[in-house]
């Protein structure tokens, strides 16, 4: 009977502004569904917190977070002066770094990305089928090319030698291939209990109601990219109802540009997942738009973190220009997945997104500042 | 008073195909003008001859190749019958092998891929704006994500480890660098003498006639990537006219989709490259139209290799179907590039330019079989 509690963890630039729409509508959806909710806002990590102690969140920072049921984090990172600087010009890397340690530690291992064009979002490709892009990218949270390892030798001279290390498990690679395919099959369920069963073509020509899309580039990095490919097919035994596709990650960009309404459930690694899933957001409609998670699913008693695809965007930070759309429907899916614990939950989760998504659609590509947009979503929750 | 030497490699799956146009037109354009140019056709490298022999070239293939001014290939890779298995879906990697040999034995140290939005070709962005496309991508080819290093520990085991080893030199980031700004001062210049200036924005907010944009994932692979930004960071100071501009990967592929007609030349890592040069060939109508060249502009004495961005595309092989566009405009670059040893080629490298993009200008999204095209373009060499 306790309740759930939340770590509000705004960060920085636009970050505050749309976690405080999200803290709005969470307060409103509380107080209707009387749900046991509570939270506490922390001032890191963040950039003005790294300015002032030298790191982005105090050193007991990872122990505090464990003792809440879910993060719901803004967006990290400021480049700082540099970004001003026309001969020196480094997208920020210090104060990014939590983002990484929290995954890490809590083993968040899945990084759940769904890219579904909703009604009123912005079409970028001029193909009407775009209207269709409903996919759900799956990308490898826990190591892969983000392992941090290797070096710089000879730092600074023409002899200079930087290496990285990408290293893959067939654990890791295990659960999360696994995990996009009980997810085609889920998304496979739900559209048949909407009465919206679609169709996928396998590679091999073969039909189903459901598919899943592994991305390597097997052909360049062999080691992994054989690892993937054979655990690819060993669980796919497991799932005989599920189309089967293996694109090149090359190949695999161009066709989300040229055909993404052919695509279902997307599995890939850690670097590759980011820039499909950056892919997946504007197909979507934008940044502003795509929500995002960071989940463990094998342990409910550590947080998962829950944060927009977006970044901090230094440049609009402060103007109210930010659309915090993205956030409200990654505060939806935090619920959605705190619903796992308090069933009570997935109504309130319901709401959210139902009042994201017809407030969307109403406002369909008018401009409005952020309070604006987060003040009609709540509205609509009452 | 030697003839240029080309070697002509068809490959597999459509490349013989296009290449069979490309020489026809080579014909076209060596009796109109009297061109020293001579051609060998190689069986070589191909999924055919790896069946026959176990190798997808013979053992003295490099040698010989050595002994040409250019390599001019089709396309490479036959997945073969596993593409047919539902159950296991294997990309190519076999036959595509000799790509990377040759790029590596003659140090085709850069990968030059324009994407330009020819008259006539297909737009698949919603917005105008696209119609602007006019961009060079600039892939280091040489090292990096592709050095084939690493392996795989307790293979085939639920403790399996594999690991792939990304190695970044001083002195092959400082050529590529270098060469994308000076091939932007080389655009900007053509663009100033016929009179098309553009402008462009750096990320300090200045302005200039040209741009370099670096593409890295410094926030995640920080060891080369600060090793890439601070080469970049130098270079940059011999290059006052250029402004600058440093995307992650992510956000890069983002705004390839968003923007792509705000940028003028990309700078990438070979898997990054990789990965943006497929995108940028669709921001350029698709594969059907987009060229590629693998450069070692240190020695022209070393053959360089001429191949379009597509792939052997074994679904419509043998079918007449596909687009010798790409091919014939990598045709034209090759033409180029041998002019600088033989000048009087420049001009056939320019009348087939020209011949293309009016034939693509003038039948605008018809539906036209491999030869139509082909012939199409060699009526107008006439
Ligand atoms: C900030 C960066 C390290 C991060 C990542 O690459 O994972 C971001 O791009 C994301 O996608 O969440
Ligand atoms: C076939 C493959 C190894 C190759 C690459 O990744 O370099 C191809 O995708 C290309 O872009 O030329």
């Amino acid at each position: 009977n306790q309740n759930i509690r939340i770590a509000i963890t705004p960060g920085d630039g636009i970050g505050p502004e749309v976690v405080s729409e999200a803290v709005h509508c969470l307060e409103a959806l509380r107080d209707k569904y009387h749900l046991p909710l509570e939270w506490i806002r922390f001032p890191w990590p963040s950039h003005a917190w790294h300015e002032k102690h030298g790191e982005s969140m105090p050193p007991d920072a990872l122990e505090q977070l464990q003792r809440f049921d879910a993060i719901l984090l803004g967006a990290l990172g400021d480049p700082g002066p540099a970004y001003d600087n026309a001969r020196y010009l480094l997208p920020d890397s210090v104060s990014l770094a939590p983002l990484l340690q929290i995954r890490k530690h809590f083993d968040q291992w899945v990084c759940e990305r769904p890219a579904r064009l909703l009604p009123g979002a912005h079409q970028y490709l001029a193909d009407v089928r775009a209207r269709n892009v409903d996919m759900l990218v799956i990308r490898e949270n826990s190591e892969g090319e983000y392992v941090g390892q290797g070096g710089r030798l000879r730092q600074g001279t023409p002899d200079e030698i930087a290496t990285q290390v990408e290293i893959f498990t067939y654990r890791a690679s295990e659960r999360i291939i696994r995990y996009a395919f009980e997810q085609a099959r889920n998304r496979a369920q739900q559209r048949q209990a909407s009465g919206q069963p679609r169709t996928f073509h396998g590679q091999s020509g073969s039909e189903s109601t459901s598919q899943v899309c592994l991305v390597t580039k097997r052909n360049a990095l062999r080691h992994w990219g054989d690892l993937y490919t054979e655990v690819f097919a060993a669980v796919a035994r497991d799932y005989p109802d599920v189309a089967l596709h293996h694109e090149l990650v090359d190949a695999a960009c161009m066709k989300f540009v040229q055909c993404p309404w052919a695509f279902d459930v997307v599995v890939a690694s850690n670097l590759q997942g980011d820039i499909l899933t950056d892919l997946a957001a504007i197909l979507s409609g934008g940044m502003g738009v795509a929500p995002s998670c960071n989940l463990n699913p094998d342990n409910l008693e550590l947080p998962s973190m829950f944060e927009p695809t977006h970044g901090s965007a230094p440049d609009i930070a402060g103007q109210g220009l930010a659309d915090p759309t993205a956030m409200l429907l990654t505060t939806a899916r935090m619920l959605e997945w705190l619903s796992q614990k308090t069933p009570q939950l997935g109504v309130a989760a319901e709401a959210l997104f139902n009042a994201v998504t017809a407030d969307l659609a109403d406002y369909s590509g008018q401009q409005r500042d952020t309070q604006s947009i987060g003040h009609s979503v709540r509205e609509r929750l009452r």
